[in-house]
């Protein structure tokens, strides 16, 4: 298969870093007046298989979403390290970490990406699917993550 | 009116702060198998009548858009300061500067983020429309854009 970048271009997910989830979202609930979400932590490596930077890792997340428009607003607090949440909040303070696509076929457009110079820093599984980051900030501005649902 | 907000939660435009353009967007174009856009220049400070932290500035900006899904990506390479794109470029180097709104009633939405905390950081006119961007960093861990056409 030969595959040619994402195949999509439709946003649909924003992630933010924050020092304090419960906080943030207590903001964004406030100024856009939704209700305060659920706040979840990412399961343990044994089930999520989270690889930074190609090894196993520790490292879990808080997360809160709000639905806004078409596409969803992830917070996200990192626990733990390393990971690329741990890494973008001693890096750059609090700010967005990336913008999410939904794709088919994660190891074809990971390889597509890494011919185009683009390397992997982060993967591993949800309930349902499996998620990617891939390090084109110096290419884009910005940290991709790949969604893929089973 | 006894605002409480935006009235929106539909996020319309994420801006991205970069140091080249031309470069990154043939990157995005190359990834996401898009057209390379027209890069336009901010008209200067007569017309648009920017304001920095209240007072008039020279600065502007070189600006390329790419519809993705229901919103747009914003390129952004400052040109000249002070602004709150410099600022930014200065502080976190290239990344997500803000998320955009489309709201009605521009001083009423300043004032009510204002009695939250929230004050404005800079402002101004463009063809067909005025923009505020408001210092929500500390609260919401991102720039808020407020777009509103006449």
């Amino acid at each position: 298969m030969n595959r040619q970048g994402l195949d999509t271009n439709v946003i649909c997910q924003i992630g933010i870093i924050v020092r304090d989830i419960e906080r943030t979202a207590k903001a964004y609930a406030d100024i856009f007046g939704m209700d305060t979400p659920k706040i979840i932590i990412t399961d343990t490596e044994e089930i999520t298989h989270i690889k930074f930077r190609g090894a196993p890792t520790q490292a879990r997340a808080k997360l809160a979403f709000f639905q806004m428009g078409s596409l969803s607003l992830e917070l996200i607090e990192p626990v733990g390290d390393p990971s690329t949440w741990k890494e973008f909040l001693d890096e750059h303070g609090e700010g967005v970490h990336h913008i999410a696509f939904r794709i088919k076929g994660m190891d074809e457009v990971l390889e597509s990406l890494n011919e185009k110079g683009i390397s992997t820093i982060q993967r591993g599984d949800y309930t349902g699917g499996r998620y990617a980051y891939v390090d084109s900030t110096s290419a884009l501005g910005v940290i991709l993550e790949l969604l893929e649902n089973y």
